[in-house]
Order: structure tokens, then C-alpha cells, then sequence
């Protein structure tokens, strides 16, 4: 089903957490096979050391310069249509709030044939990697992954957080540090208790990963202290909570290389 | 982060939703360091033919024989008390649904040391691959995954599917074309209009894989007539009907190989 980057054609690679071993095969190969690649400021970005590509920086970095996605959405098709094999590599997977979508509808506006390589999302693997299992058979039969860049209260947000708090699965929460007091907020006020378990996962997959577990009552003082910065993913409800091991289990292992 | 497979360690390895190059590079690491590997019937199968470790199947064949959890659990602690790299490889993700979570938790009682490596999940790939992407900006900023291998009215659900219907999330069902009939059923109690788009998608990043487009109201009759059988992915919502690609977006790219 996957296809090697074709000429006059683009490729949306999803790269995974950030570990470079944590990009799919397909996505490696992909990488090596493009003709430019346009890359993002997060994710697997060390393997672009090993590449011959054309390798064009379109990341955004918050508060600060960025391209428009409007501008990014325009290289792809340019490239594509002077007959290059064209790769956009993103952290994560290019369709969890990844914008892939867009990319995907400019390269169909303008008659650019466009696939897509998914890629391991943090909001998955970032609650593996810290032994967080986001469902659990008797107890818990599914998850919502939901952005937490605007909060409940933003009139752009289209999420019913009240909702979400009685569906009675595990709650994601990405991009959501910076608007956490307004979350547990809602959440609350939609019904979950103020002791339902929070994880916080911050850096997933890199030497800095860790983890602060609290509760939905107590996740904003506990952010506060541990200081944690974003990248973060944010794990509520019983999951959450499960004793499968401590942040450094995976550390724990003796390494045999 | 990732470390490879130690002497006396299990690594829980979720091999992506089938086609072989969607295991990533940790993954594929970790099978060609293992001593012993515990496989399903499901997920990158293929791959096996090239690895030097002993393999011991243990997949669920539906309504057939299958080798119970508490087994699997028992075989994993034995091979990794006599001091071997043991490897569990799975389809997709291990804790998405895969009972990884169960796994940990018997190493870690047993004080074996055990480490995930996140996989490609079924459930956001699945739609990727079919160019349907779970969140769009502007538009929908969140996603619920949700098994339907128990029914909205079967006791052992723990899913409020009323509440996910008004989540505003795009709705992402595995395992769920037996109850398909009553899920829809259940959403549209639920407050879901029936022209809610829905989208089908079979047999992910496999050959075979095909894609129904549908709405709510009309998801179990064109599951019927479309012949759809397992693993199949149910997308709802305004996501779902995206106009990026059909079914066969990515076999119009021209192959170079």
C-alpha cells in the first residue's frame, strides 16, 4: 500500500515523538528517496544529518518567526509540479493535529497526487513510554485525544469539554499546558472528580522525558512545581492512575549497547 | 530512550497495522535482538521470516482456539526468568487496545523489567492511509477512540456513548462493525444528526484495503451491502467527509519500484 516518493508527487511523513529510531521504515525510506524535504522544528530531525535531499526549514517556533501554512501548503505544490519527489516530514503523525489535512487538500486543489506515512503520534507514545496504557480491558474502552491550545472558554474552541468529561474514557490532552487551570476547571464542572488520576508526560521518547503524577484537582500546582514546559502531554482519568511502572522504568533496563 | 531488548527484559514492540514497512525502526531493532518472540495473528507477521529469535505464536483467532491472556502473561515472565530477550510483537499499538497494559503489570509483579515500544495504531493510521484526517483546524480539535466489541447495551460497556456524541470530536470505532446497527443507534440518540458522514475504512495499508463512504443513518446498510468484514475502522464526523482523497489515492501515485 505504501509507495516510495515518486517524482512530481508529495509524501507527509509522520516521524514520531522525536526518538529517530521511532520514525516508521516506510518514513526512513522516504526520507532517503526524496528529492527536498520540508521539515519541521520538532520531531526526528537528527536523521536529516543522513540525507541527500534539498532540505527546507518551515517550523514554526512559538511566539516567534514561522511559514504560514499558507506558504508551506504553496512549496509543496511548487516542488511537486518542477517534477520532485516531495517529503514533509512532521513530528508525530501529519493528521493529530498535524495540519496534513490541509497539505493534502492544496496538493488535490492543484492536481498534485499527495499519500500519507503515518507516524507514531506523542499522544499515543508519549503515555506508552511511561508505562501509561490508555486503555484497559474491564475498565476503561477507549480514549479522546483532544488540543488544548485554546481553552474551554475561547470562543474558537470547538470541543464540548463537559462532554468529555462523561464519556467515561481516557482524556488526552495535548498542547494544553499553558491553559491547564481552565481545563481541570471544565472537566470538573462536567463531573469528574477532583481525585480522578492525572499523568503528566513531558519530553516523551528523549533522554529528558518525564513524569509528574497528580489529580485533576491538584494537576496545575504540580505543572507549576515540576515546572513543566511543552512539549507535555496530559493523561486524565483511571489509566492514568494504573501502577504499571515509575518514570524511569524504561531507564531501569540494562542497556546492552 | 528507546533501549534494545536486554537479557531477562520483555519489550512490548507494536508492529503497525500490517503492511511490514509500517513497524517502526526501534521495532524492527528489536525483533532482530530478541531470543524469543510472542506473536498474534495480526499486525507485520511478515517480518518473522527474517528474524533468528524462536517464535511462539499466540494469536486470538476469532471464535477459534486461541491461548489465553493469563498465559500469554505466564509465558512471557518464564522466558524472561531464564534470562532471554523476549519480544511481544503486536499489530498496532500495544496499549491501544493490545492488553499491554496487562502484560506490564505481570512482569512488573514478577520484577521483570519491561519497556514499550509504541507502534502505528490502527486507529489514526487507518484513517491516514485512506486520506481522512481526525482533526482539522478551525473545524474539529479532537478525536475519540472507542471499542465496539461490546455493544452500547451490553452491561460490560464502560462507554458513555451518549456523552460521545456530543463530545464534538471526530468518533473513531474499532472492532465495531458486529454492533454497528446499535452504535449508530446509540449516537444518534445521542444528539448525532443522521447525515452525519461516516467513513469505513477495511484491510489498512494492505492491499486490499477499501474505503466506504456513508452517514450514520445509512452505516449499517452500506456495511452490508459493501460486504465490509474485521479489522475495519469507523470514522463519524465532519472529518470523515473531508474531500482529500478516495479510496485509492495512494495507488494513483506512480511507483518508482
Amino acid at each position: 500500500m505504501i509507495v516510495q516518493p515518486a517524482p512530481g508527487t508529495v509524501t507527509l511523513v509522520g516521524g514520531g515523538p522525536g526518538d529517530p529510531d521511532l520514525i516508521t521504515v516506510a518514513g526512513l525510506k522516504a526520507l532517503q528517496a526524496a528529492d527536498v524535504i520540508l521539515y519541521d522544528r520538532l520531531g526526528p530531525v537528527s536523521l536529516l544529518d543522513d540525507v541527500t535531499a534539498e532540505l527546507i526549514p518551515v517550523g514554526k517556533i512559538p511566539h516567534g518567526d514561522y511559514v504560514p501554512q499558507e506558504r508551506i501548503n504553496q512549496l509543496l505544490v511548487e516542488h511537486a509540479q518542477r517534477g520532485r519527489r516531495v517529503v514533509r516530514l512532521k513530528g508525530g503523525d501529519s493528521f493529530v493535529f498535524g495540519r496534513g489535512g490541509e497539505e493534502w487538500q492544496a496538493c488535490a486543489a492543484a492536481g498534485i497526487p499527495c499519500q500519507a506515512i503515518p507516524g507514531v503520534s506523542s499522544s499515543t507514545s508519549a503515555p506508552a513510554l511511561a508505562g501509561i496504557p490508555l486503555t484497559h480491558r474491564h475498565l476503561v474502552q477507549g480514549f479522546t485525544i483532544v488540543s488544548g491550545h485554546v481553552g474551554p472558554a475561547d470562543e474558537r474552541s470547538k470541543v464540548d469539554w463537559s462532554a468529555l468529561a462523561r464519556t467515561r474514557t481516557t482524556l488526552v490532552v495535548l498542547m494544553g499546558i499553558a491553559h491547564i487551570d481552565e481545563i481541570a476547571a471544565a472537566l470538573m464542572d462536567g463531573g469528574l472528580a477532583a481525585d480522578t488520576a492525572v499523568a503528566v508526560v513531558a519530553d516523551a521518547s528523549m533522554e529528558s522525558q518525564h513524569v509528574v503524577a497528580t489529580s485533576l484537582g491538584q494537576v496545575t500546582a504540580a505543572v507549576r512545581e515540576a515546572g513543566i514546559k511543552p512539549p507535555a502531554v496530559v493523561v486524565i482519568g483511571e489509566c492514568a492512575g494504573l501502577d504499571l511502572a515509575h518514570t524511569d522504568a524504561a531507564s531501569r533496563i540494562p542497556s546492552d549497547h
